[in-house]
């Protein structure tokens, strides 16, 4: 009898710890919004855009992971690219706000230290997701709001731009279309990337422009550590998008990890999970990328489409758009 | 054999599920801030004033509780006595920020509905946690900075102040004190609240001055859902104190509720565990109370003293200072 229960637990544990296929050497994993993304309102030459930027970002944060580097330095490099670009909700590309301003959110977590940088607000920084970074390396603080985080990244010698820099005329079509109540909202997502390194360690990290006519100095839960991003070497890295709110009230990036660690679900079990269960019987939208610290992903989303794409060491980078 | 592992199993869920204790008609716990509270730095005189103080706040919240009102106006009753007095790091008495300015954070969670709400960086709204309130109750957003809340609160009607209303000599010194480097930090802290209603509802609050000599539009945890503040009916509510980053970093608030959900820990062992050991180890400062939905109760701290106290329904007010 004692036998027996002793064998059943003996084969769980040993069924639980060991992990069949071999680990790559490194992983990367990007999101670029998720939302009411459907062929309608991406046409197809529109897809081919979106899907060379997402394969641009992902080779671009590779080369950094091929070559040694570490998952923080892939995730800045491959957000960065998105950053830079007109497509995605995040600087350059940011939607503007009621007051028909751009105000931006990233937030960036070391898997390794628990450390964590996060900026919000911020109007003129160039590379929001390189002021968070700054934050995590180079202060004593997680997160920085407004003016305040604007002159620090300006004393820490990041690029700092005229706010018409993040002008677009299709976020402004967005913004014009949302007042007049024509749209419930814009269609450009923010983006968000998780890596594993050589080293074995995890990153995470998001960069938004926020809600379209979003009123009142509202934050989301991108610049939120726990909530839009959560990486802990033990568990999993998490970027999240959807509807902010939401993912701040549920701790979403940070209950992926406590499901693993606690409930001891994998990856995708957690983060399946949290989005087509627990998000969805509140009735709130979104998806996130996932990546465990054996280089299993999961990138679940509860809406019509997510940009979002991989890259794992000796694979082809895939990308995606719809279900 | 089969017949004793269910037997086994069965006498498990029934010790989990029953608790043997009444549950109090309501309960109410209340902190304000953990830190270096010595008896040398807290003379006698004012200790008997500190206690008054919190004395008052519990009777004020233990008034709605009793009338049967909610535990979200109780918290909301709790926190507005201390923000109105200068003994706390909160509302009135808030402390300077590297600017001499006073720049304030609040925010509240509802158990029931997991609504929440919270204000981030604002100077002229006297009450912080009115405001996080408002923002929970009559915007669609759960979080707002700076001048964005600031305009909010005063669209919602909400008393506004000039920015000297939140001048105390005290928080003035020990500005100059940390400004001079004769001190690292000051000795007043943020307040907090969770309670429990004669529905069975659970609420928590905090409301914060953050830390003296803060730079950069710094953000600690005492606006942060998941952070700073939870509150879950199938679990806890939890309101924090202490060294705001290591709250961020391992979304404390929260985490309490998801090893109570999670783990099936109690709340005493939740909470215990996360600023004795887990905080501990990081060289975390800090402490929390936390308050289940039978009505028991924790207040762990790892620092010399917390400011805080309780009342349970047919019981006597207690306050406490030192360990």
């Amino acid at each position: 009898m004692k036998r027996t229960c002793f064998l059943f637990t003996l084969l769980l544990i040993v069924s639980s710890s060991f992990s069949f296929a071999q680990r790559p050497a490194y992983v990367l994993v990007i999101h670029g919004g998720a939302g009411n993304i459907t062929p309608e309102r991406i046409p197809p030459d529109k897809q081919v855009l979106y899907k060379q930027k997402l394969t641009e970002a992902l080779t671009t944060g590779e080369t950094v992971l091929a070559g040694g580097g570490t998952a923080l330095d892939a995730v800045v490099a491959a957000i960065q690219v998105m950053e830079e670009s007109p497509l995605f909700n995040s600087g350059k590309g940011a939607v503007f706000n009621a007051e028909g301003k751009n105000e931006l959110d990233a937030s960036i977590m070391d898997g390794k230290t628990l450390k964590a940088g996060a900026v919000a607000g911020v109007m003129t920084i160039k590379s929001p997701i390189a002021a968070a970074r700054r934050v995590m390396d180079s202060s004593a603080h997680v997160m920085m709001a407004g003016r305040g985080a604007e002159e620090f990244a300006r004393v820490q010698g990041l690029e700092i731009v005229d706010p018409s820099y993040f002008y677009t005329e299709e976020s402004w079509q967005e913004y014009l279309k949302v007042k007049a109540r024509i749209e419930k909202d814009g269609r450009k997502g923010t983006v968000g990337a998780v890596a594993l390194d050589m080293k074995g360690d995890l990153a995470a990290a998001t960069s938004t422009g926020g809600m379209t006519f979003k009123k009142y100095g509202r934050i989301g839960d991108s610049p939120i550590i726990g909530a839009g991003t959560y990486a802990n070497n033990e568990s999993c890295a998490v970027s999240c998008t959807g509807h902010g709110e939401y993912f701040i009230r549920n701790s979403v990036a940070f209950d992926v990890s406590a499901r693993m660690l606690y409930l001891g679900e994998a990856v995708d079990q957690a983060a399946g999970y949290i989005i087509n269960e627990k998000l969805k019987a509140q009735g709130a939208a979104g998806g996130l990328i996932a990546l465990d610290n054996d280089g299993n992903i999961a990138m679940p989303f509860n809406t019509s489409g997510m940009f979002r794409g991989y890259v794992k060491q000796g694979e082809k980078i895939q990308v995606f758009v719809f279900r």
